[in-house]
């Protein structure tokens, strides 16, 4: 396997284990059994990354190598044995902050390595990113993060965005990824922190 | 290209240009940023044809076209600068109903033109014309449009099968595709001025 | 047509049909209109197959061949007509049983007949029957099934694994068949009647 494909296996299993964790933890959060936890915890570890394979034509990577759901299912039994108790909140928000940087970069890197348009692997790059978190809040019935005020779409689309443009300017895949995905955790981070939020529609013209 | 190909390109710009915006609007509802914005225009307007096409099996026509996203980002900006303040609710109603009625004709276009059989291009129809509305309203966690009492798929319906109709008995696809195009907007439009609705489950005999 | 054939076409008609109903029983809940009845039977009825087939990369099953729709269509019409008043409630929850069963070895046989593999065609047995509900409750703005206590992924997964395990011995198809479906069922059926449940997270040291 190349550098290219190594660097793509290890991003991709290292974002489906943190989704997975938080997918189980959003089932701990509701006192689920063990079986939905394995179920949320596959969901949200490969939704992204199902979304993206669909969109561009891929096979959906999931499906021919068990060893993603079992990553899903391995991160789902360590949350339900180390059970973070009050932990949980935060552990859930960081964690969701660590596979959404991750996948910024595997979506557009994958989008990329298959000859989709940059512009489109941008694209890739923020669905695989957001799409496993917006799946696991559906399900788990919980307030989307897409509608929380601090930034979550805009991290993923720094970081997809820094990747494609280091590619573009033939910077070193590693590089690239590291950049991009220390830029989209950089500012999910600060915004989770500081609370960051871009300026609201209106927020220029109150109502009266 | 040919005139089929010419209306098709054209409607599905139209169709995803009124959804998107109707999809900036319900974040400007909810008082958004920019980003969020530019990311609930862009599922609202392709998401109907996004889910045609992989059912259809082809390509997913905006991932190696940047165009398409292009154009929800434009109508995203424009609802950003020119936000229709008290008329947000009406203008939102009436571009879904816009963009439903177009594609209900496009979605059913593109099937036919693919080979897909009458029925089953109908019923393409209506998923294309309904779906970004009622991906608009789960991510926005809106009342989905698919539960109000109003005709909604009803409309597309009609729109859909007129098309097919008149394509079957070899009608151009000009004549056919605007006559499918009124009949969805007009019957859409008149449940909305005269809150049209079909007889409900048990309303011929109501509850004691 | 084989005997794998036919038991794949039998099992996906009977899965169709009872989930259709469950979608039809569910917009009679609300009393919707005869549109929004065939709406909702057929994602219903359809929807975990084609979330199977989209996965697996097989044409979606039911876009070549309008008697699929036409039986969710069916089904739709027989709630409309013959709506089961006070016993809705109770229906609605056995035919999705029965259509969770079916559904779940459906689902594993059409996997594993297209070269997926056992680990894999497990995973599309339980999405297959557990998808088409989710979205049911989805669209419906119910309660999702996956969050309710008692047993639902489990029998699903019971079922789909026997299923594919039977076949790995090299039980006959009819055989495996029949066996994955009862144990799915009879586990099911028994949570519904007993409100079976698995221990919840945290159930072993519940908070002081």
């Amino acid at each position: 396997m190349d550098r290219l494909g190594l660097t793509l296996v290890i991003l991709d299993y290292a974002a489906v284990a943190v989704f997975a964790a938080s997918g189980a933890l959003a089932a701990a959060r509701r006192r689920h059994d063990i079986v939905t936890f394995g179920f949320f915890a596959s969901i949200t570890g490969v939704g992204g990354g199902t979304l993206r394979d669909l969109l561009i034509g891929a096979p959906v990577f999931w499906v021919g190598k068990p060893s993603y759901i079992l990553v899903c299912l391995a991160a789902a039994a360590a949350v339900w044995a180390f059970g973070p108790g009050a932990r949980r909140e935060a552990s859930l928000l960081w964690l969701d902050a660590l596979g959404m940087a991750a996948y910024s970069v595997v979506g557009a890197l994958k989008a990329l390595s298959l000859g989709i348009p940059p512009f489109s692997s941008v694209l890739m790059g923020v669905l695989t990113a957001t799409f496993g978190g917006v799946l696991r809040d559906v399900v788990a019935e919980e307030p989307s993060v897409l509608l929380r005020r601090e930034l979550y779409v805009t991290p993923a689309l720094l970081g997809a965005t820094s990747f494609v443009l280091l590619r573009w300017i033939e910077a070193p895949v590693m590089v690239a990824g590291l950049a991009g995905f220390l830029a989209a955790f950089a500012l999910r981070g600060a915004a989770i922190v500081f609370n960051l939020s871009l300026p609201p529609f209106g927020g220029r013209a109150p109502p009266a």
